[in-house]
């Protein structure tokens, strides 16, 4: 019998990744295209069709190899039954996601929110291959997160679990609002999106720093200056490496994971950001549930999101 | 065929109970005697075994019936391999638990903590029964918790997931050290000690309290004044309410359970401390993440020790 293959799919605003991953998670063959969202649910679903199709057959693998199709989507969704309730970035509300491809592809569709996806392809292919209990960070504009327990996207309940970036750690006196209505998420500080805000709030303040020279300060800029030197970004730094660190200390004592990875933008940074968060990890844990726990960054970078949305149906 | 059954041991430091449970966790028929731990390892373990076998005579089933056996028991310990490394309370070190009576009793023992085994007991047919992911806290000396993933303890890579009482939610202007050598750790406010310790500080202070009145403060005794009016030992109660709260907040983002399940001897209050509970995770936990999650009293008191223990061996 031939090999299974399971194909992925990326569901961006902006552009729909899609790709073949083999029974090991790698990445064998890619396509991509615009997504087209201003055309609404319908058009981007027969979109998604077609790359398929076109993924396979120009693909040295046949259509009947293909054991599964997964979608990772921006937005909330009720899981199990492949349903999207609402997608700000896609301008999505109540499409049944799965049932509309299945019956466009005739496979088995699955569907699962982006950072959970992005967890376990690191998961299966990435930083966390051979490892069946891993927590993903997903540190971009926000903060999303992804627990895998035996080698599965772990989703609790109502599928909210691994909201990594709404865990309140912030204390109330430096805490502020977050989107989601609540005090002290992390996002509010350890996303691009709180690196800026306490950078701008730095340069405002009038703090000596390099910062105040930049136009539009983004993230890397902070990072660059931390580099260089800077007082006030390395401050900023960490601030957003102590309340990774906390976070890290709580899920230590909850789910005892055996390592931690961080993809995303922000976690380019490299040893800048990851020593602190390290240290602060290591400070705040207890020894019994740091033992033998490592940090590392994310090692598939924007594929991701394709081999774990290609890992929903491997089970 | 006739049915099986299970038996559970809850081991402690001057009792042993024992207990057998149906297929559905229902207890049938218990035996306790002292456990002697003065007289060492070997006489315990020989203890246990006389104990299982007379509760498993003295019966309605026999000895074929005993599909396994199941120990709760304080301390650390090497789950998969049944083997304790460290129990204070028992005054053990590096016994081979699981070894040892299997060798005695020719069936399969599997032995969990003793905050793990009253979660499965209270998932398996008390205030968690047919509810498949719940967290339980055991609010006692100290605090313990259990996590119970698809009706089974969640471990974690070294077995300390679940140990909900060192959350550290404390934030640093209030915190104290913790037994386990951290800041701000949720059994340093949440426990009968916390309690006990916030209320003799309010008495050294000299604040205005009926508790000034008491020789030696119980947890009761805080909890008996709240319920007069007592505004000091209110406040106190509500310290502990609020980090408790705060812990499930931060547990529904991370693992969204269905159901937060609170026993052990400070959880007997009632109300006093549950409503104050309840508002406190409705206040600081994400709507999508407390949809339908309630917060509820413990069932099985004494007994979700040894029900639990029985449990170990249902998969």
């Amino acid at each position: 019998m031939s090999e299974k293959i399971y194909v992925g799919v990326d569901l961006g605003g902006t552009t729909i990744k899609t790709g073949i991953c083999n029974e090991q998670g790698r990445l064998m063959h890619t396509f991509e295209g615009p997504t087209g969202a201003e055309n609404g649910s319908d058009f981007v679903l027969e979109k998604i069709a077609d790359y398929v199709r076109k993924l396979v057959s120009d693909s040295s693998y046949n259509w009947e190899q293909v054991a599964g199709i997964g979608l990772g989507i921006p937005g909330f969704m009720d899981i199990p039954e492949g349903f999207i309730k609402l997608s700000p970035n896609l301008g999505w509300r109540n499409v049944p996601v799965k049932q509309i491809l299945e019956e466009k592809l005739n496979k088995a569709v699955a569907i699962d929110n982006d950072a959970n996806v992005a967890a376990l392809g690191e998961a299966w292919s990435g930083a966390g291959a051979g490892i069946p209990n891993v927590v993903c960070y997903t540190l971009g504009t926000g903060v999303g997160g992804g627990i895998i327990i035996k080698s599965r996207i772990y989703q609790g309940f109502k599928g909210m679990a691994g909201e990594l970036g709404h865990m309140a750690v912030v204390p109330d006196l430096e805490a502020i609002k977050c989107g989601c209505g609540k005090m002290g998420c992390l996002e509010t500080v350890s996303s691009a999106t709180g690196i800026i805000r306490m950078a701008n709030d730095a340069v405002k303040r009038g703090d000596v720093t390099s910062l105040a020279d930049v136009a539009q300060i983004a993230a890397k800029d902070v990072f660059d200056a931390a580099k260089a030197g800077d007082e006030v970004s390395l401050r900023i730094i960490d601030r957003a490496a102590l309340y990774l660190g906390k976070s890290m200390a709580l899920l230590a004592v909850v789910i005892n994971p055996q390592r931690f990875i961080l993809g995303g933008g922000v976690s380019r940074a490299g040893d800048i950001l990851f020593q602190p968060i390290r240290d602060y990890f290591r400070q705040f844990t207890q020894e019994a549930a740091q033992e033998q726990v490592d940090i590392v960054p994310a090692q598939l970078g924007n594929d991701a999101g394709v081999v774990g949305a290609a890992g929903l149906n491997l089970h």
